[in-house]
């Protein structure tokens, strides 16, 4: 079985500028392009903890509150939250900035989850997480939770047996 | 107010052929290459339905459980589900096809939201959503559920005021 | 020999939104890039009825009468008209749709022949095509003076062994 | 009324490296792609007779008959063969070339016509062209055959009045 | 005249993925589009000393002596190194890494310079750089030399001339 | 050992029309976009000279002067002016051209230098270089300081052993 390794050794930044075939009529980023770029940052996080190739497990729910304009500044950072077998929960926050009016906004933050695979495709273990900060410890405990609600949403595990999530709806 | 439209004059069928650059190291398409299509095909379908320039809001939980291969050619319908004032619900269903093989599995199926704008950015009302099959219906009335799950993951309702979806946790 | 494969079969649905660098200075899709999108719905449906690995042969006479803009949707409808041997001709039908000016014109429509092929490239041969509608029968016909047509442009036959093509000019 | 030009103040030279998105499954160039490359290339010709803005009106037939491998050069050179008030004919030729293995073919040759306009869109007046060489002369006059071809096929010249285009076939 | 920045802050990562369109035929990135990455990742460093538009003014020799792999991992840093009146040099880092091989390369450095333009593409002054670490101390220094050289190459300035220069060969 | 070859063999020309994703939020060709079209043209010809696989080994110093306009045509032509051993020396010209506008400016010109490689990527004796015009004579000598120069900058050489290149410095 793999060494546990790090939270802070699977760290990614990854900066893209919104180019014109990125923004829709409005001249804003599309949120599907946005998806790609944090599907590539979070893959080669879960790269970086895995030191094998991975493929997309899910991505969960991503919100898009900020428009982010042409010519803007993205920027991601990736982290790994927590390990499961084969499976790697990784964690992104994505900021804008319009450098010219010196203006930086969060824009996003999502959770895509990642199995890391040999040569042919078939799942292989990876090494624990050991988180280090606060905010690490914090993702780390709450990555159960996130766990059960994408096994629920599946339709994978029956709602009823999903006792982690029960505590987001702070029932008994 | 604009006049009710029915599910289906929100109809968009996508079409696209993995090239090598949507591809990873194991020639399976990437996750968010996916993600970016979907994204698209989806905006058309709420286009549609609102003849509005739309926006994406979110995107649920997606998860990727069946490798698509370089070559194969990815089919996308989508559908608009239900409207709630200037935001409206789209059902996505994603195949891909091996065609020399014979081969054609259902790969993905994913709700995302989008918001209609007006040529400033600003929201805009659109038009209620009529479901005509049985499956629309279903869709329909499950939306409401989906919805309140976005708002609490997005902290804007606390969970408690789900009412809809602690149904589907099967508690009262 | 491969089984009769009927026309609808072989029906291909392709979306896509014009972006800018899709456009000319004047914001109008460009010629080729259409011609590319094309082929590529085209080559689709020649694998669908033909369920091998297929190369463009020829594209007859393609025109362009009507601007597509920037932010249209763009879309194409193929079908298969008729095979032969190894080859099959493609009919397709593009439309362009300015959705938030409820704005929907046809715009092109154009034939392609494709060859189908095995792993080494060589043709192999196809089903037969079983027109269904009348407008499928009209096209089965005539494919043959298409055919002439693309053999005479070519060089491969004269003009005067090109009887049905004489048929064009009302000529005995 | 513009002054006339020379054929060869058009001449452009285009080369292409064939990279893997440009390839199918056989990892030869997409006819497609070869088709959008020609126009572009055929676009700058008709740009330098006309010193406009130019916009695609048609393609005539295209063979494709040898397989453009991945890695190969793709050279076109394009020359505008005569002008019809505001729009031009344009002759291309295309080579592929595989440089480590000494090998070079002529692959295509396609007419591509192009209409001159101004910053509004609307057709504008071009020069005249003045072929030089034996070979721009031949195509020069035979020009006008293939325009009532396109006009036929096009369905806006009735067969029968196509004087030019019955000499093809060498009927009286 | 705006107040001098320090030189961390404009420090930028960048990182790339290298897909199949990024390489020759040996499946190695071409030179030419690392080369394109580098540009952009030096525009967003130089964008945010100056707070503006900027232009590529020039690149120094870059030598590349390491191949970089079909799916390695392209992190670049960069970081301004000094200013003069409108003009900036920034320093730039690239590494290569193959991550399921464990095996991290320095391939490349380089210097670029940009020019701060207004919104008519007017140069505008920019801050004076504050270097921080030894290592900014010694790029600040010997920028005054990597200048001379580039005025001599374009001509400006006569070898003669160039003073800092001459101390790179040693010379009295 | 390999035939001499003619410079004029190595001839390469290039065109691309520069479309919206090539350019800055001032509408202008991003210096990296032309860094890279320049690189796939030079290794075009130095792959014409050597009828190898090459590999970039260096750009020397390329300055931006003159802004490129979106829409705008970029011609460029490469010329190989000297090889050694198993490189080659490759001089880029770039000229841009408005072409509504009647005005063509030269831009940039460079030198890339690559080295010939086998299949297994290791570098392989390339033909000598007979240069033909006087210019090509005079590339052909001064390539020998060039050389000098890289070597130098990539402190391969003392400053002091680069005989050659102190007579740039007029010095003794």
């Amino acid at each position: 079985m793999p060494q546990p390794k790090k939270a802070s050794e699977s760290d990614v930044t990854m900066t893209e500028m919104v180019l014109p075939n990125d923004t829709n009529t409005l001249n804003n980023l599309m949120g599907g392009r946005l998806l790609h770029w944090m599907d590539i940052c979070a893959a080669i996080s879960a790269q970086k903890h895995s030191n094998r190739i991975v493929v997309t497990a899910s991505v969960d729910n991503v919100s898009f509150t900020e428009p982010i304009k042409l010519g803007n500044i993205v920027t991601m950072k990736a982290r790994v939250t927590r390990s499961f077998n084969s499976s790697m929960e990784v964690f992104l926050e994505v900021w804008a900035e319009d450098i010219p009016a010196g203006h930086r906004i969060s824009t996003n933050s999502a959770f895509y989850t990642f199995v890391a695979v040999d040569q042919n495709g078939r799942p292989i273990e990876v090494p624990e997480l050991v988180p280090e900060t606060d905010a690490d410890k914090e993702l780390y405990k709450s990555a159960l939770r996130r766990r059960q609600l994408r096994l629920v949403l599946a339709g994978r595990i029956k709602p009823e047996e999903a006792t982690e999530l029960k505590a987001l709806f702070d029932l008994k």
